[in-house]
């Protein structure tokens, strides 16, 4: 049987072997959940960068550049954090360079693994039929709040933890705490996330609508994988 | 209201504010348990320290010493890391230099705090009227596995969240991931540990008896507390 692991804070991935991996970064809010609207939405690639001056670089050469720092878009950018801003038709056919607090940390992070995609609730089927056609054991890598655990990337890890749960067997701790989560707040995963504190955070900044959002299941059939420094449309 | 944290691994550390804090090290498995049982079959004091030459050092000295790697006692120390040896009448009002795996390693870490106390299921109302009755905030320190979240330390910190719950609010996500690890596992713990990598560890090594007795609750009224370098009653 194959086997699943999940990196629960960007800050412990020295400890996970990524080579010959399937590596699923996940930022529900909103790295992850941006990219894969962004791809469902006709964006040709997004290209994730780690700081404000290499996207700003790029901006020079005449690319759109998404810029997020403590929740909030960054004087000077395009675009912000928000999978709305994603679907504007101005976006169509063309590549966008983003950079956020944590996931394109943790996207940046993942370069060894054999495949690096981006999981969200949003498509959560197409990574799951890719993971389970795949040969490769699995390390859900969670973007986490500026290294420390969250708690909806620890949720989402523990769903697709157990849409797996068939076909992969947890390899330590961390699918076990992951999956315990899931099943505690399945039944009501907006009432569940209220008391964490990047919801909170967003909610003080009137980003209620992008969290609904982002906790929507199956809203695309997309899957979007890095290849080179892209991530594009599988 | 007092706040509450969690830090799911001594990897992760670095990222918490240790000062003015009570510090709760955890190490279900068994090192906290050890040193609970310890002080409460008279031994004097546990004398943490990181490595096995360390302990040497005082075996010439005439301490006695415990030593734990992956699970078993090393060779040439006096105890390992089952909490059955240090109820041995010949402990009594003696100092036991001790180092394991992870726990031991934990405590080293926390000594920048305002109170280091050792958090086990054995004394969890002990702990539990002690940060209720103290001033400060409270940081649980999970000791984990050589750097990874393990469950039977996320499991105790979610049990101590809530006992504390009327007094203490959480202070970021790890409470609440901690917290509903321990909603799912709360009716049936050693069931739901079975599947732990250092349970299955254990069983390996056939110390069933060991895991069984560490998730006993208030086995005993007492506080083990770090004095200068020494963990003694409180």
């Amino acid at each position: 049987m194959k086997k699943i692991d999940v990196c629960l804070s960007p800050d412990l991935i020295g400890l996970y072997d990524l080579s010959g991996k399937a590596v699923v970064v996940v930022d529900i809010l909103r790295a992850t959940s941006c990219i894969t609207t962004a791809l469902a939405h006709g964006v040709k690639s997004i290209i994730p960068v780690a700081t404000l001056d290499e996207a700003r670089e790029y901006k020079k050469k005449g690319y759109f550049i998404a810029g997020e720092r403590n929740g909030q878009q960054v004087e000077g950018f395009d675009l912000g954090n928000s999978p709305f801003s994603y679907m504007d038709e101005s976006l169509k056919g063309q590549s966008v360079v983003a950079t956020t607090t944590n996931g394109t940390m943790a996207l940046d992070k993942s370069r060894s693994a054999e495949q690096v995609i981006a999981g969200t609730f949003l498509n959560i089927e197409s990574v799951k039929s890719y993971l389970v056609n795949g040969n490769s054991d699995v390390l859900i890598f969670c973007a986490g709040w500026k290294g420390k655990v969250n708690l909806e990337d620890t949720l989402y890890a523990g769903a697709l933890v157990d849409e797996l749960s068939d076909d992969f067997e947890p390899d330590c701790d961390a699918p076990l705490v992951a999956s315990a989560v899931y099943k505690e707040a399945k039944t009501d995963m907006p009432g569940f996330l209220k008391n964490s504190s990047h919801v909170k955070r967003l909610h003080r900044l009137h980003i209620e609508k992008d969290i609904e959002f982002c906790l929507k299941r199956d809203e695309y059939d997309v899957l979007p994988i890095l290849k080179g420094k892209e991530l594009v449309k599988l």
